[in-house]
């Protein structure tokens, strides 16, 4: 069955940590990173721009290459078939102002078109190689040496063993019949985004997802003073820093919502085991519901029709 | 009242258009631009950052000042009380790297620690005050002649006399009891969250918003495979470049939902008539559906209340 197969390969995290693949460039004379991807792809340069702040990180999704990304940036295109329409754009307009064009992906025109690429393994759905998209980025700028591989892949695998308080909060989800709000913040901020496109797309469920201080600046305000409204949100936090004035932020939040904030607290010592936990408790949560609501979360033909249909458009 | 007061100040956007602050800098000297603000204030930041991509603009929405930012950089603290504790941080961060603190402020702390000062006039919602706050921005780096304030001004004259077509949209918004979902495209991508926040803070109800063709990639997929879940949503979306890739993608949605598309398309010529257009559009929108779901659009006293008990805990 699909659902088997998909959720086979959630389990397949750990193997892709293992990836070495890297760009071949002394990343100490990079001066600023200019990534462009969509959707399941592009996640992976919103959560490097957030990991790494040495040097400025700009993602692009969209078909257009911002005016100021020169030949002093290393451009970076992520699309894992290879065959994204936007990401392609933007590729092409990089060439053509003479910017190398360093590409991760499975193969596709992508892998014909580029100056430098870190082939990754075909035959899966973008947003099940979020590690072999990720892997390339942190290999290169960061440095993930042989035992903190050792150790993300220990702290995964322990999540697989206890598998039964997501299974009940994937039950509690899909019983509540409400739409998911997810808040997240620092270091972590950008993982509410890619909680709520799994929800999208694994479980078929809109989902509404904002950071932490932001969210106080505007959201709070139905959050606490349309009642009605609000109950239609079942609202979950990925905990950042437990040090930071956002945590004290969500404490007050908690003192004063009708609707209880359930909390996904990452396991985990550093950066790296905290962020791949999250992102294996996300994949199995959203798969999860997916199957309870007895749809197939691999089954995203309506994004493949939409673009089938717009191809035939020049 | 207060609500015939916050009305007015909605119609004083023509002339915060004429606010002439400006810094005073030579513009082709900076290479690089990072913005600080949160909420109401900060939004002027996020629409800057697509209007202007002649160098780099970074907006920066948390507590801190990413490590790449130095002295290189022109930094712009905005906060229209001066007070704001996640602004003031990252402002007291630059000044601790040696960056001059460029403000937009109506008073605050803010405008006694910054190095050059844009003072606006105070008595207002940071939400009621984008011209002021996206004003300084525009003189100093894009440059509005006289002539383009005047057809601006002309524009939300014309708007405001022809508002009975907002009434009905408020009306229906009102009457559908749904959520508003806001989509948006270049050269607007930036105002879908802005009409976002303008329905927390103004209507006090929830919104989802999401930019096309980022939103083909993952929100389809409920729009389209979940139609139980689409009905609890109100679709908007913001008309950007009509030859875009984006206005393809829009049609063949609306070819294949179930859900009506309400479009809202911005009139003027130039891209500052259509981006003030839809601005005052989003105000008398969002503060209309406020009155007729018997809501004072001006309160937000949620967010000063979790403010001052943040203030006690340090």
């Amino acid at each position: 069955m699909a659902e088997d197969k998909f959720y086979d390969q959630v389990y397949s995290l750990k193997d892709q940590i293992r990836f070495g693949g890297k760009f071949s460039i002394n990343p100490k004379e990079v001066k600023a990173i200019a990534i462009s991807g969509m959707g399941g792809s592009g996640v992976s340069g919103r959560i490097f721009s957030e990991a790494f702040q040495d040097i400025p990180v700009i993602t692009i999704d969209s078909y257009k290459l911002p005016k100021f990304v020169t030949r002093d940036y290393f451009f970076v295109a992520v699309s894992y078939s290879g065959n994204t329409e936007e990401t392609l754009s933007v590729a092409k307009e990089a060439k053509s102002r003479g910017i190398k064009i360093n590409a991760i992906t499975s193969g596709g025109e992508l892998s014909k078109i580029c100056d430098n690429l870190v082939k990754i393994p075909s035959g899966l759905q973008p947003r099940e190689a979020i590690g072999y998209l990720l892997m390339p980025l942190l290999n290169t700028f960061i440095g993930v040496n042989e035992e903190e591989r050792t150790n993300i892949i220990s702290i995964l695998e322990a999540l697989e063993k206890e598998r039964s308080p997501i299974w009940q909060l994937a039950q509690k989800i899909v019983d509540s019949r409400k739409i998911p709000y997810i808040l997240s913040w620092e270091p972590f901020s950008s993982l509410s985004y890619r909680f709520k496109t799994q929800f999208n797309e694994n479980s078929k469920l809109f989902a509404l997802n904002h950071t932490l201080s932001e969210q106080n600046h505007n959201e709070l305000v139905p959050q606490l003073m349309n009642n009605s409204m609000a109950d239609k949100f079942i609202f979950l936090a990925i905990e950042g820093d437990q040090d930071s004035r956002s945590r004290r932020r969500l404490e007050i939040m908690e003192s004063k919502s009708a609707s209880e904030i359930i909390k996904i607290r990452p396991k985990g010592e550093s950066y790296l085991e905290k962020l791949f936990y999250i992102l294996h408790y996300i994949d199995f949560l959203t798969v999860e519901v997916s199957l309870r609501l007895s749809y197939d979360p691999e089954d995203v033909k309506v994004l493949e029709n939409l673009k089938a249909e717009l191809s035939k458009i020049k």
